[in-house]
């Protein structure tokens, strides 16, 4: 199973800073720790601090690469000028942005209040737009090139009932790569997204979706592929998208879902139901 | 139930002549009538001689209105220049040509030899382009303004197994559009498409998916509003794309569909699927 | 020019209560105009009450219809429920709701503040949000039908540079179309949107580019049919969707944009400045 | 400049046999070169038999693999079947399948006859679908697994004038490429496309636009990041969606141009024209 190994070539990231906001847990950990493997310096960011400590610890362990933990609420634009400037004291540059922190959770729209609406947008988007403002502005100041990666999801574009806070969230998070990928081109900025399906990290479904209804609703189900990714994959595409050779690619969203979306999409996949013998069938009555 | 009204205001299209193809029957029959009850002429074609000639009639009597039956086979190219030389001995001139004629199968893709696929990407692409540069051709030649219209689907723009000739086709007939809507345009030319979702034509579902099929699958279950739509809904659409009223409307694809395909696009639209008990319970359990 | 002129049957909107955000001035105005001409009672919120005031009886004046103004600001949830309740108190009941307010500025991005970015997310997204819950949490527990109609751009998917803020913001609003078409349809609210291209408003768009710019950047010469909208042809749209007649149209984004965005967007579109001298010598070349 | 290295692990294709239509020059060239150099063995088809030869016995000479040429139509499905069957015979199995023969000419399209348009099309979607047909029976009738990829364009998408036969057979090979994503998926079979901006071939910009007009119509200045793309940086990313790398990835087209396509289409993109001082000037005369 090769998707489950890294696929770039040694050192494909050698020498490069990389800040991962929300670094210390699931996908972010993940994509950060192949990035150490890639010779990148990395810095994760998240609220708690002691979660991103351990990360931290056990990231340099498993990799042998230096990793700096920062705490920080992207929300708080004060903050994010410190993380930048902290990690400029520390590595000397910063030569990629990963907005990977989100928040999201389940629930019918009109149970929610406008506050509760509010925090997610205040993290996804705010929070995103933020990181990217002042980082941009760095960079731009000190005429440094740059690469934003954003995780963005595939309701991004289609939206999607129950997580509508977050439907709005990212699709402003998606807008903003298409958007500051012309504009700051000239400043030899890149910024592309990535759009991932279902990817298992430890409690988020269940978080999302306690008991039963986890196992009922599985996403694992609406994949075409048959399962759920791995983080390898993921962090495959993000050390590509990240590294200098992807330098043609910009303004894209790269959607790794298996073909989720699609399925559910298109107007008449539910007809994979229809077994062989009744496709069998069907043909011979049309034929008559 | 206004929507099984016409909406228009009188005479609307009075004094334009319209081609509708396919439009002896079903969609393209509905829409014709209206815009025949819109003051239009109608032009009707299809390979169906005596069919076109019964619905002309038919026509004539319901609306007041004039009608002309020519048979024509889109994949022939001279066929649709005799039925605009015809069509302009006969009115004088074309307002409007609508792309209406399709043909269609379901099956899964590997049971299909390529003639079976030839066969619908014939009749859908071909046939619409045959008919778009023969039809604007003419306008160009003779300097007159026009107006196409296209009948797509919402799976031109996301694929769809089962009918992937269809799909191959439509998705082409919709760059058609955003193309000549855009290169046309200093012609005065105006081009746009509709992608209508399921409306019930006598027998069309019914000759796709015979038997007990046709009720398992039925669409009506996939689509948010809960209903087929009317015909009067797509021929009230319709008659505005091909009106004056939309002039400043160019290269645009209107979803008439109830929400179906938005329905399966997003990620989390089966949690309507969640009782309102459960989702009690999840509140109360996140309190915690 | 059938296109200045309103489209639909008379009293289309006999009996309906429309709440307009920002209609006071400019487009809002303009619809919500059309609105009452078709037989609707007309709400319009702002901030500025003595503009609405004014609208007010000038519209009542011009139409014979009823029109009530009241103050709101959208970023305050509260000021919203207000406008609510009082607007119940006042017509009995609400049938559609128009979220057309919106706020923007040109800039290069770096150059924005993040709280100049805030300003328009905001306005933008965050009052059409709360606008929308608001409205829905009312229809939902009042078991009564309704219908939202987001005025968007063309930038919501396709970004833009030099208005990233609204940009972000007009995309969260597309996917709060997009969600809860799907997702609030089972309680009878229907969710649409309008991209509306370059629509001159006295003064917008010289307030933001102003002097030789505006002449020297007009979008008219971006626009394929080769003119701006006129506010009626808008109106018309609108009046549609706010109408019982679009009752199959849900989630749909309907672009009224003369073909703009299309034609900077497909690749070879800048060879309309290709003269036929030079195709014919092409064409030449080509043979040999 | 990394972008011009190589970016897999080496024998990252270790074994694969992948067939590459339209693969004795150009861009087909320099992606199947590259397969090569990561361990596949290689089938390139066109209808130039000579020049196949010649190419395979330089790739040969150049990485040290194995590359059969077989002439091939690929409009006649007979032909394609030998293709595969003389493959299967030669190297055993077929892992991957690269759809990159096309055809395209540059003209406005009222000085196209039907049978030009014809040509186009049936080269491009008939030739695409021709392929994946024979192909994906086969994979199915053996139970083997396999990877499609596609090459389409980005105005697949948006359309564009003055080459709309291509618009249009490249659309339709997108909705080909969504539609068995899903539906062959349970085969094992992956289906993804790449949409290729301004990459330079030898000869066919200028074939397409001679003398003068290739330079006056250049595609690299409407590329945000100012340059064509290097044929590496395509043949990285084709070797990705090849490899095992990106078997989560499904139903996906990525788009590889720099920027191009959105910095056209987004509305105000082109206010990049200002010049930091008059931004001062409008700044200021804003604050006033």
């Amino acid at each position: 199973m090769k998707y489950t190994e890294g696929m770039l070539k040694e050192d494909a990231l050698k020498g490069k800073t990389i800040v991962v906001t929300g670094g210390g847990t699931g996908l972010g950990r993940s994509m950060g720790k192949y990035f150490l493997e890639l010779g990148a310096n990395l810095v994760i960011t998240s609220r708690k601090l002691d979660v991103l400590k351990e990360s931290a610890k056990e990231l340099e362990d498993e990799t042998g690469g230096k990793v700096l933990p920062l705490s920080c609420d992207i929300r708080d634009y004060e903050q994010i000028e410190k993380v930048i400037n902290d990690t400029l004291d520390h590595f000397g540059k910063i030569d990629g942005f990963l907005n990977n922190a989100a928040g999201n959770f389940i629930s019918p729209t009109e149970r929610l209040s406008h506050r509760a609406f509010d925090t997610v947008v205040d993290i996804v988007l705010k929070g995103t737009y933020n990181c990217t403002l002042a980082m941009g502005k760095k960079w731009i100041d000190n005429e440094e090139p740059g690469v934003f990666l954003n995780i963005v999801t595939t309701y991004a574009w289609t939206g999607t009932g129950y997580t509508v806070p977050s439907a709005c969230a990212k699709a402003g998070v998606l807008a903003l790569t298409r958007s500051l990928a012309v504009e700051w081109s000239k400043y030899n900025i890149r910024t592309n997204a990535i759009a991932p399906g279902p990817f298992p990290t430890k409690g988020a479904w269940e978080r999302l979706l306690p008991g039963d209804l986890a196992e009922k609703f599985s996403m694992k189900n609406k994949v075409p592929v048959g399962r759920h990714g791995e983080h390898q994959e993921l962090a495959n595409l993000a050390a590509y998208l990240m590294s200098d050779y992807s330098a043609y690619v910009n303004g894209d969203v790269i959607t790794i879902d298996g073909g989720e979306w699609l399925k559910g999409a298109g107007q008449f996949n539910m007809l994979e139901e229809v077994t062989p013998e009744m496709w069998d069938m069907l043909e011979q009555m049309r034929k008559k």
